[in-house]
């Protein structure tokens, strides 16, 4: 049917659906009628980037007036950022896994109270590249965990489930070939490994904390190239695994900062 | 000598030290000149919030101006927010472990690179309670994870290092005898435990995803209560084992909303 899956049977039975750290909900919002006819969502870290991608597809679409004065639809919370552009969501994520999870429950939930069909979700975010020229867009296939496993652990109350991280192949086959239309846009697929660290998980040496050499930390970095790895981010194993389990298509790509 | 320690050999050779995250660094800025005075640092998730909590501390020091017009010292970069009064320092940290640890490894440096002696940080969060009144404070003695434990898994490249979660005792007596000398202002010493996740690792049946009974969830929270759990949120752990191993005094205060 192409419709968002909630896989909630309490969601059923609650007479108010709050998604608090968006600041809306069932009863204060007409969430069909703000957001029904969705059909891509583009999430990525930064607030202000957020806003300057739904500026620039007001412009791409060429929407009435000049996009300019864009308004946050999560104005009341200063959890997270939401703009839109024609049928395009804009939102942000915030930093790490924890951050990008509870976005994601509640954008779920939104597009599924919304009644959207067929909606697309990119992540287009910054990340470290691993053996690829400075300014490459990876465009992932696989997010895999620290140990370059396809796998995201999610803690549930005080167990542990293994969920897979696969994205939509086909998605990132046609990112790629859009972006071969653009010239002068190095873009590749590859594995992308998502840390719950920015310094000791990344082999960082500039950290408060380092306690590894620069032999030990290029050794395991080489290790993740031959495995596949070719960017390193903080949040593509929880988006793919929400993503996959809510039949969302989703991909993510990101742009590898120097 | 009341220093902040960093722990990493590499940073002494380092020609400059950017801290990227809050928009700082040694060779573009004057930290001791900027930050060499301060003697207690507060963070919390929200940029709001510690804005206005900055603007209370400006007021109740008796400040010159109104401070309604506080600086975000870290404006060039939107992924923290900070603010400071007096000898007081108020720091935004998003949400989660990643996202807090990335603000904490920046501003261990920071203070390190300030020179600052006896610095005291303390969270001052928002939490939710367990079997305790709303609008309780909870301050956290210990901070455990999702299985009542008084530890933090860290990966460090692809190894796991587990770390102390210890608060510092004297400073959760003070508060506590801080907070007596206020009327109505429930407070109480306890453990507090941090998760990964907001929807399915604490419990919650309003997520876009739950597979547990309402039973199941009260089961696991009667068990975190009696492990002396008293309220939950997602930062604490990382906060505790950063603050310890750099020497800094820490205390998570939160606030139980209902």
């Amino acid at each position: 049917s192409g419709l968002v899956l909630v896989k909630n049977p309490h969601l059923d039975s609650m007479e108010e659906d709050i998604l608090y750290h968006l600041d809306l909900g069932t009863k204060t919002h007409n969430l069909p009628a703000m957001f029904g006819d969705i059909k891509f969502v583009c999430v990525g870290g930064s607030p202000n980037r957020m806003r300057a991608f739904a500026q620039f597809m007001h412009r791409e679409l060429g929407l009435a007036g000049d996009g300019e004065d864009v308004a946050d639809i999560c104005a009341g919370s200063d959890r997270y950022a939401m703009f839109r552009a024609g049928p395009v969501l804009s939102i942000s994520h915030g930093m790490g896994i924890p951050s990008i999870s509870i976005m994601l429950h509640e954008l779920i939930k939104l597009l599924h109270h919304a009644k959207c069909r067929d909606v697309t979700i990119i992540r287009i975010g910054t990340s470290g590249g691993l053996g690829i020229e400075a300014g490459s867009v990876v465009i992932t296939d696989t997010a895999v965990d620290s140990s370059f496993q396809p796998r995201f652990e999610q803690v549930v109350l005080d167990d542990v489930v293994v969920r897979s991280t696969e994205l939509d192949k086909g998605l990132a086959e046609e990112l790629l070939a859009c972006s071969r239309e653009i010239p002068d846009f190095p873009t590749l697929i590859g594995h992308t490994m998502c840390t719950y660290d920015f310094y000791e998980g990344q082999g960082r040496l500039d950290g408060a904390l380092c306690s590894f050499s620069s032999e030990k930390k290029l050794e395991y970095l080489r290790r993740a190239y031959d495995a596949g790895v070719r960017n390193i981010e903080m949040e593509s194993t929880a988006f793919a695994a929400l993503c996959g389990l809510c039949g969302l298509k989703g991909e993510s790509c990101c742009f590898h900062l120097l």
